[in-house]
């Protein structure tokens, strides 16, 4: 690599879960990834070790806890504990995506707030600091009281979508479901465009749904966080296609796009379906629609305005051109 | 009063926020509230001190935290403070209304999260459980690690519009701001109703908006938890007049119901505003059209139900006749 | 079931580790297992709902965290945030076997101590008492303020030979390794047998060794605690066998017979494994030689002695008949 | 401002308490206050926000929490959050005034000790150090077990009345009630002094009491740390003159004077009352004869040397000339 | 013993530094003292076992931590470890004497707070309550966040000396120091007598002091907390003697009379000297003016008021005749 | 001394426990030791002042915890305190020779974890790190969440018996006790030697023991942890005598040496006596066959590490010369 990170004390590491990213993250920052190892027994149990000093350091940890999420979450607790045990001056850890985000409340008498049982798990082990992506609700930055940077993906988007002229008066942003209507609002302001929901609901296991909005003749956006079957995006899209939509694109923070997602996803009306990189998209995974924009420079350079004390805010809107 | 509650280490306070409701909650519960004197000193220092021995009892103490907040929140705190010196067993606060729950992230740099501050010292100060009312989110019940039961007013407002025979497809139940649109879903679902969303903005301080879903010739209910100044409900109102509306109901959890709230609904297109009697609404600050649910026999209920380790499930839904 | 446990507040859970035990467990108590709901989503998140009111009540919650460790103890460490938030009084963690006990300790630099994070995590979601089977190393208890009680596993394996009429001198009892020699030492009491150890170390992958103390012309019984891909108990028998043994046995008090264990074993001069059900042990992992004794007798008794306050301290000796 | 402070960590920000205080002391160590903004929203919520970064400074943050003292508290609670979550390395609360510092102990069976509430939410809010003066009773550094200075004002007070040549055998320290005797023990000694006490009590709302001690004939300088309505003054001060003291002078490290306190004294024999200005007193609740000496040298000297690491010791003495 | 207290859930346990005490206040309860082993290893390391099961029991602990002070401590603090371990219910320690209590200020600059940093220690270890009998300053009730009962003793002396009939004009309160006061006042007003001070200074290890307050021909009555080698009190007496009291009585709660106190308070103008059994004062140390009131009836009565959750409030004051 | 140490904000201070120790530590790191007081009150109290001020240093604070082990281990506790208190920027606890450490696990019901409640002192008291000289059980380091470096002390043996040229097949490295083989392994490596065990047992007071492994006409050395009576050792020695051992030394890294030991060391087989001087062993109670070497260059060394971030696990090893 050219140039060398000038500050010694700054020290990246990743874990398993989304190396790529992680490199790119790395070379953005101008140094390179420290290097661990870790192993898993035959018993599935995780051993790691950290093959460097890092004693005084400032070590920023990259995992992403998407699947298998538990194999994930313990790699980067086990991680945390052997570098708070190894002296390290501060454990950053950056999730690109937060696994369990969505269990932020009980739903349901009797359930569990795994959300924030993860939050305790990360500070209890001895993370000092986090980096976040697009939470998929803000609120869960209040579950912590360490400092947490939660980087937004839309303006990523916006960026996207006029790279390729969509905005304007043309344009609806919908929203997939009647809660995440911010997410949507948020980009139909970027492209000046006007904003729809479609409300889902799933009765026996039958989903329907029915627009809120104009999109007749209109290129719909449907704009959601975590892609996971692509059952809510797909059943949206055809929804919008029979109220009269000319086209449809979708974009999703995180693309998990686990079982089957490929598959719904070729066979609906959408004509593009744009993600970024903060979880690993295998080859036989990826809709052959799929756009990805890689969210390593916004990532990066948050980073470096943590190790430097430098503002964060600029980073929460589009560049101007 | 006729008949006791059996339990004597059932004891029930009250500070100064709410004592109406607090004496209607004991009733529900068949006792009475305990005695405490509330003093406030020349300096504006608050003193407290608990007139009974609670040593070994189950407290159960009702403070609302609206305005003056500071004040509110402060009695409550130190109330917790005295009580668990003097050996409270449990102590169980009461929050009809959670003041600051709105400040729950941070929507800009370098500000608070102060409804997780406010969690924070609840818990520091001893509270052992909490019992809330429609909170601003739901992901606040995240804020704690304590047990915290959130009843819900759905149900109760939508007894109140099922009793005047609001229900079914001419009714419209709308959100006057794109956040807040679960709680206006709920609502439609209780009255089979349907859902339209009136999309707000600020800018340099005028507010315009308009409505995504079909409103013209219907009866609409706004739907809000927090009606402060009444702005966002007034200019919701008159929007959907300007659509089209045959009539416009609102209704909101919690009528703090501030300056000028009441000449502002007054003017405004509302035929009635239902609140709950959570905060107290002085008659100078009372619309004309204003409605009452009492939220006392709910949350004397399930006051009851805590004490004897009874489900809470039953209360979540609205109850068949 | 013929008599009830007659105390409604104790409530026995099994998370999906080893559920054969835990009705086992409940059986000796004399109640049968709650209701409870694990599933995992596609996206490999873990959610639970605990299907029956569990406020107010003294719950013991069984799980083994063998493999998939990870799995298994976020479905614990979940559980027990459930429990939590859903008013149980106490939260008793079961634990037949304590995954990550082995990394006790930071043997190179820079390691982790997982058992300890392991501990952390399990408080920290709200744990209130521990009871487990023989311990890797008993100077885990230390890595808890809360009460942990430790049940051995040496007498129920005493009891086994002693059936067997395997006692006195013409038997050896052998730690099959350095470490551990006090669970042999206790087990060659029991028996009035003699003591040996098999010293191995593993050069480039090669494990060799050699025996302290005398075997010829005697039966030996190796000893250890976890028994996994069975390699150092397999090694050890060989080398006795080399060394002159009549016969060799072996015992552990956790079966995880991972990878090619069975194989191991079935290929060496042991005579007859035998191990606790502290973890299942599917059909195609088990040696031929098996012998499985229970331990659900005494984590039921133990159990019971924790739900009614009467001590411990019988439990850890053998019964004189 | 001619000399610039020369370490751009060092971050002063004043709350609304006391800015003419804190902007003396922001002159004395040669920088500015930085800027933030704090709202009342019209239901009296506090809303803060830090316009600069402070990302891995060392903030200082003045605040007294005089009267409305829950508005000024909670002002501070809320502005340490944002600090923390905005990154500042060090939080150092400076608090001229402590409110609630008298209620530091349970004077009657269930009373809260406020002033560890107090404690413990500063500490809890983030809080990382604290810099008081002239504490209530100093044990309230034992609060804390962050480390805490506090000045002392008797100094300040003795060089007062050095300068007009108080000094010597003719004078009298008084204290004004039967404790905080050290208090004027301590200003006895810098001024050559007697010591004598008034023991005040009062019956029925009738306050009386006695000297103890000899003033006839002598100049009597009255020592009290909080002077809120200025009644155990003024009581003590006539039965001093009842006595035949031939003045009486008076001094208080915290003028509070609240209702009727002008008043009181300017009827009173109290020839002059000397304060600091640790809290803002509004000209029309100045006595005639007050005279004010400031804190700010004092406070910012200590908070310079809190930054600069060098040692507290030489400010608790009256410096020699 | 003829009655035995009815709940069998009610333990009482002594360690070594006043076991006389203990037994009194355990037949005060009507019960008997549980049984433990203390042992020291001739390295000096205490071992104990605590010799009955306490599975589920409220144990109250009773130990003074008087000289030798960190032996007596640590025995207390490792006996909690115990308790906590074999899971009592809760651990109430009573202190009849709180050790290190006078370091509870940093008097000079990087100065421990000794008397908090032992709050910690037994909060940390596991105790859940605390009751001590006259706490050197009562701000030491706020070193603590779990409830503190700390009993009275002037009431037991001023029973002492209205037995004598020492009451009324003719008697003077004394404090020997300028801190104190208010226990001096305290007396004086059961006493109906006046108070007066005495005000010593050591220059160069030399003691001298004055009067403050009348006491000629008067019986002067000394109050202390802490008599430790007397010096403060015999000086005082002296003092007292030279400016005119006709007799001279001395009270203090703990009697620790080290080095030397015996001698100095024979030699000394003091006819009789009152102290309670909260320290065992060993015969030879025991000056021949000795009176000894018992603590014992108090504590115990306090104990079965926490134990019955009655309120403390009565024990506060003298029980009319 | 020549050569200073160059980073001012390095800071060693010692407490009483062994003095001499932390001089050559200094030494080692090439500065002097930090001036506190410490005095011990006639009633046994502790007082601490540190002379220097440490405002945002980095302390380092040795004290070894042996006898008399409470005074030693309060004497530390509250100089963490004062530490604390006085702005220390990081306090770094050097325990050669750590108390209690034997009390790792509750060897029978009801017993204490003493050495987990001693890392727990320490940590609240305000430690941020911890040096340890081999530990009796490694495991101790998880009783700590703080980073711990526990250095070993069989290098240094190793380096003594290899300039000795006790190394080969003529040795065998023998564990007197059935426990603590680890130790013995991991000299017989570093001397090319044969291992042997010792099993020992203790009935009615009688202790006897048997040989495992070959000594016959070997030269033995045997290795303990903590030398206290001698006693493990001497009935060691005698049981190699009996089994034909040619020559027996011993070595132990702790020299407590209390009662009897140098008797019962003086008239056993034991040749030569090896231990550090982790803890101070007075002239009357050294054996004549004693051998000191130092752990100072060892502990020195690690204490520069620490401060300079450089990795520590150089010192895991013999040096090779």
């Amino acid at each position: 690599m050219g140039s060398k990170y000038k500050d010694d004390t700054l020290r990246i590491f990743s874990l398993n879960a989304n190396k790529p990213l992680a490199e790119k993250i790395a070379k953005v920052v101008g140094t390179e990834l420290g290097e661990s190892t870790v192993r898993q027994f035959s018993d599935g149990e995780i051993q790691i070790n950290i093959e460097e000093s890092i004693r005084g350091d400032h070590v920023y940890l990259i995992q992403a806890t998407n699947a298998p999420v538990n194999d994930h979450l313990m790699e980067l607790l086990i991680m945390i504990d052997a570098l708070k045990r190894a002296s390290a001056k501060t454990i950053n850890v950056i999730l690109p995506y937060y696994g369990y985000a969505r269990q932020d409340r009980t739903a349901k008498p009797r359930e569990p707030i795994t959300a924030k049982l993860v939050a305790n798990m990360l500070v209890e082990a001895g993370a000092t600091r986090l980096l976040t992506l697009d939470l998929h609700t803000v609120q869960v930055q209040g579950f912590f009281d360490i400092p947490v940077d939660n980087l937004f993906t839309m303006p990523l988007f916006a960026q996207h979508y006029q790279d390729q002229k969509l905005t304007g008066e043309n344009i609806v942003v919908v929203s997939p479901k009647n809660s995440g209507v911010q997410r949507a609002r948020s980009l139909s302001e970027y492209l000046d465009a006007s904003l729809a929901i479609v409300d889902q609901e799933e009765v026996d296991g039958v989903r329907s749904g029915y627009v809120i909005g104009e999109v007749k003749g209109k290129t719909c956006i449907l704009v959601d966080d975590i892609i996971n079957t692509g059952e809510t995006l797909t059943v949206a899209a055809e929804i919008l296609a029979e109220n009269g939509a000319a086209e449809v694109y979708a974009c999703g923070s995180h693309g998990l796009l686990s079982s089957g997602g490929k598959e719904r996803i070729d066979a609906s009306p959408i004509k593009q379906l744009c993600i970024t990189d903060s979880v690993v998209v295998t080859e036989d995974r990826r809709p052959d629609c799929l756009a990805i924009v890689s969210c390593a420079p916004l990532m990066g350079e948050a980073l470096k305005r943590i190790h430097e004390n430098t503002p964060m805010s600029p980073l929460f809107h589009l560049k101007k051109k």
